[in-house]
């Protein structure tokens, strides 16, 4: 059963999306991932196709567009192509960072901020992960102490999506240590600010052109102007981040899961063996059957969370659940794509293998899948 | 997430099955346990109470109620008592043999049958497996041969819902040896045909109180009245109607899931073990949250199935996933109930032991799961 | 791959059994069931074939046969009748409560006790679990209280193998409430022991033939003599002699899933459809392809355990493992069994039924696989 | 449970093999990686430590070891270091290459081939794969045509393992192009045979190490003296060999299980969040038990499977069912431990990232999965 998500217009932007796609990703994938970064171009690229920075409000140069299935049809559409890094990069900024601003800024920050984010100028990152804290977030030891007008910010942070091309970090740091869950706090650090620097770029299992990277704060200075939100609200703006994350994991999985779908398909249909195409062997084919079914279930899933999402009503632990289960599905299709592609699963050349590389971290950032279980454990215990 | 499949008219439509439910089927369901047969009573009340029947046209007494979401809500309700042979039953009428009369009888026939199933008067059956012949249906051996303006019929039926206490059985038989596959026809045999008689209710792991039963046509002679459709037509007939025997299948394994789900936290929210809450130990806790994730995705997407059904766009294919994903479903949730429960899953006051007898079946009839997977596995195939 | 664990002495004794089986077992299982109940006869016909008390020493009448390979023999004869209530009696006899005998009893206690386990005139019980403590064994409530020379209990235990026909019962009481795990002791209560009184035999979802009951203990007086091993370790006693009833447990698994994959075989091989015998389809066989791995695997493992137990050296955490796995392993191998047998494994007729019945209490006794998991999780965290 | 397969001669050995591997292998593995081959002086070392060509008689150079519990030894050890590319073309070399020329050799080709397996001056290679034939081999198009004493042979292989650095390829090729599968034969080509070019190596998931590549056949001659037993032949001495390569297969997984579970141990002991290692919270922990106990039951399994086969008894079908086990709870321990190091399961840093990207090809050589279970199926339907 296909996805009822969409109407015309949604179809109509999937169109221009597809041309982005097809002229600007698919031909540098291969370059991007041998110079294990993605060029700046196609950020800028995609905002003059108007696919960055979807949520802005129009006053800072943005759409204003705020129905989240523009954000799904991007993400099918980079999916079709297996350019998980840009989609990671993309995701980053659009799921996450933006939402941080949009939700705390003040005007004036707005005002500096936004405007980069529909161009493509401005890359976002954010800061939470450190070498010793990672589900724990309570556990991060960078620190902002205040300084006059100013906060002094020492720490380090790593596993950064977009870590060496970013030009706006929003760092988690500890900013009152006798305060528990309310003593931490979220700054924007931007590029070039003395003290700030960026570690090696991390050699990863996969999203190779994706520049997940280590940072260094070693006494960075930046302004009061710099605070995002309020003092101490740290640790609640995440929490309340985190779901938009989540989905936006959750959607990625689920596409590229129908993309993988769909090249293992096309594979078994054409490849022959014992005189049938290897599409036509039961037993592979009741496989076939049943992920297949998984595909559809999940997709029915996925949908309803975006709708939950635009009329804001998707709460943290449907997020947690979207997480869990559409990255435990993309890892089952991988896996048995890879596999039903035979020798040519473990070649570079064929997509499913790329795919086998990137989708790994799915199930382990934006909090593992542990953790989801245990927040939909949680509140199956206390409901 | 919870259903988003109803509206007030359905809301306050449960509440009146609930009531007949707790009334009616509660207080007698270990009776009917022990006497290994439902009370011909309890279709009565049912049908006093305006839940059978539903899709009958007004003209034949019925509400003409099309709108398959009432169906689950008496699904539902049925459910969460465990009172899996009642369901089974009433299923075998609403979702089976009425589908049949209501796309293939002739205005005279309707006028005959339709009205009972409305009053509950009537209990239908459907009689397509043979000890020979369940999953191949091509391989029936019982026929029907014409004898002047009647039709004589002669074989073997097995595994008959309701075999015992039907009015009204639809024989799958076969007219025309040469014909293959248009070599079928569908016949009404009623209650009290010379020749037609009722084996022994068969001896099975579960549903103690549904009749299922061996039927014999011994030279039953039927007149031509009672031929439904057209001759050679009933092959093509039951692939039309399985779909909707499937989703209805479907929606019984998922709400049956769902209320065993809710027992289960009933019960590990209540039952201490080393000073704790049973549930709350992470272990048990971790496959709690993938079940209830599980539940919820599956549910989206029988929502969906029940929408498209409601819109005549449901495909074989579609209903075979929800049988298969429901019911693999369904297992699983009972499984993990029955463990959780600790040894008190295993007697029988519990309703989930009740539930791990009754539900086997859902796996194997309406087409075995097998079945299922090689109907999807064509059609990934041919798509 | 077959097992290797027997020579030929063992394959004498077995041809032995299986006369045993064949003509003391299988015709009486029916009427066993319809009785629910298992006919004394039984335990003095098989103590005159010698397979009762194998590790009675001589001096108290037994054949002092501790290689448990002849226990092994035992359970795959009456595993291959599917007679599971029949096993759960022997096993409790000879797998447990000898074991607590043979370990702790006194010379004295010995004679009174030994010989009736060889002559099968004595069934014996344990009685552990309460109402309100599975697995948890350090909360049960049952008291032992002394008084001069004697004891008295009190107190209610629940899900009693052979519960009604036991004639003598081992006790886990409390003996010192503010003891800790060094609070509890073992006492051996008789049959017509005043103040003893056995509840209703308990309404299980299979073994139906075996008397699985509450024992009621009310101010019952034993005399020091029946204080089985020290005051106090009983605790201990229960620590020491779970690794051999987990053992049994997990042979009496292996063992029937060895026989369901047989019947299973047998069916597939039997029954055609769409003009095939139906295990000739690549999607059932790829499973029992699976399934046939799985327990050739399985068994290697379990003969292990076996050679194991026999040189003294089976740890408590690799009993546990043996538990877990092998039960695992049986419930899938069973639920296969049922879905590839189509209508007639729903059918009580067929073994595998009855099967599906039995065989689901067994990862909840023993300690439930819950409980075998955390057994085997704190083992590898200390290691 | 430990495997019982050793004796303290073997564990001399191993004290051999672990010193090589920690001398010559750890220190080099990033380097080979790097340059995406490894280098000769390794298979030169190796030969001087004794551990290559074990099974070579001892008049042609070798120990004339035929005890396969050696080459488990140095499996074992080798992937203790996570040096599968290595292990792969050591386990080319003498599961495979040598046990065709061993079996097949007349005494002149033993005299010219067998020695360099002993010193490590030959790597060997088999080309049996071609793009349009993998797991079914009588597709393969490769032709060899007598010409006088010669025989010309043409085509174009590929997935061939150490195709790159191979001194000595055993090529199988059609010779009869009527005869079925008695139309196959091997042939030895050796470097620098004219006409005999290789292909660019294959960009792969994993094992970068190691040099798989394409081969050429472009009219290569080669005498009748490298024709390699009798003509027509080929395909039954594939039948007969493939035993061997799975059974190594086999235990190239299971050790590299235990490997992977050893580290992921280590990690979730050390690692804390929440103020606990994070292998205590019972979520993973159970998790971790299941694998664990998947682990010693499989190997009990695979120990079985290595004393048959030196006494050899070991069926194909019980090489096919350690091949197809094997691997598949490699995949499980893998995945599972990538999933516990959190977000450094994905940093290349850490070994089992590594061996995420090398064991994935596991499930797909030495004929798929989906092959073996069909060979197993075939033989259940037989049986």
């Amino acid at each position: 059963m296909q996805s009822d998500l969409f109407d015309e217009d949604h179809e109509l932007f999937r169109a221009s999306v597809r041309g982005f796609v097809d002229k600007h990703v698919v031909p540098n994938m291969e370059k991007w991932d041998a110079q294990r970064l993605i060029d700046r171009d196609i950020w800028l690229a995609a905002g003059r196709q108007g696919i960055l920075g979807l949520s802005v409000p129009e006053e800072f140069g943005g759409p204003a567009e705020t129905d989240y299935r523009y954000r799904v049809i991007i993400q099918e559409e980079i999916a079709r192509a297996g350019a998980s890094a840009l989609q990671s990069g993309f995701s980053t900024n659009d799921d996450i960072v933006l939402n941080y601003l949009l939700r705390h800024a003040t005007d004036d920050q707005r005002r500096r901020w936004l405007p980069g984010f529909v161009t493509g100028q401005t890359i976002g990152a954010i800061a939470m992960s450190e070498p010793g804290a990672g589900s724990d977030l309570r556990a991060v030891t960078t620190t902002a102490v205040p300084d006059g007008d100013d906060w002094i910010i020492n720490g380090a942070k790593t596993f950064i999506t977009s870590g060496i091309l970013a030009d706006l970090v929003i760092v988690f740091a500890k900013t009152d240590p006798e305060a528990g869950s309310k003593g931490f706090s979220l700054f924007v650090v931007e590029d070039g600010t003395a003290g700030f620097t960026r570690g090696r770029k991390l050699d990863k299992v996969g999203l190779h052109a994706q520049d997940t990277a280590e940072l260094f704060f070693d006494n960075v200075r930046v302004p009061a102007a710099n605070l995002l939100g309020e003092r101490g609200a740290g640790f609640a703006y995440l929490m309340q981040s985190l779901p938009l994350e989540r989905l936006g994991i959750g959607i990625a999985a689920q596409v590229s899961a129908e993309a993988v779908f769909g090249w293992t398909m096309d594979y078994v249909k054409e490849r022959t063996a014992f005189g049938k195409r290897i599409g036509e062997f039961q037993g592979m084919g009741f496989d076939l059957a049943q992920l297949r079914t998984a595909v559809e279930v999940s997709r029915a899933y996925l949908d309803r969370c975006v709708r939950e999402h635009n009329s804001g009503t998707l709460t943290a632990v449907d997020a947690a659940k979207a997480k869990l289960w559409a990255t435990e599905l993309q890892g089952r299709v991988i896996d048995a794509g890879v596999q039903f592609h035979g020798g040519y699963g473990y070649m570079m050349e064929y997509p499913v293998a790329r795919a086998y590389l990137d989708h790994r971290i799915q199930r382990i950032y934006g909090g593992t899948n542990e953790i989801m279980k245990e927040i939909i454990h949680r509140d199956l215990m206390k409901a």
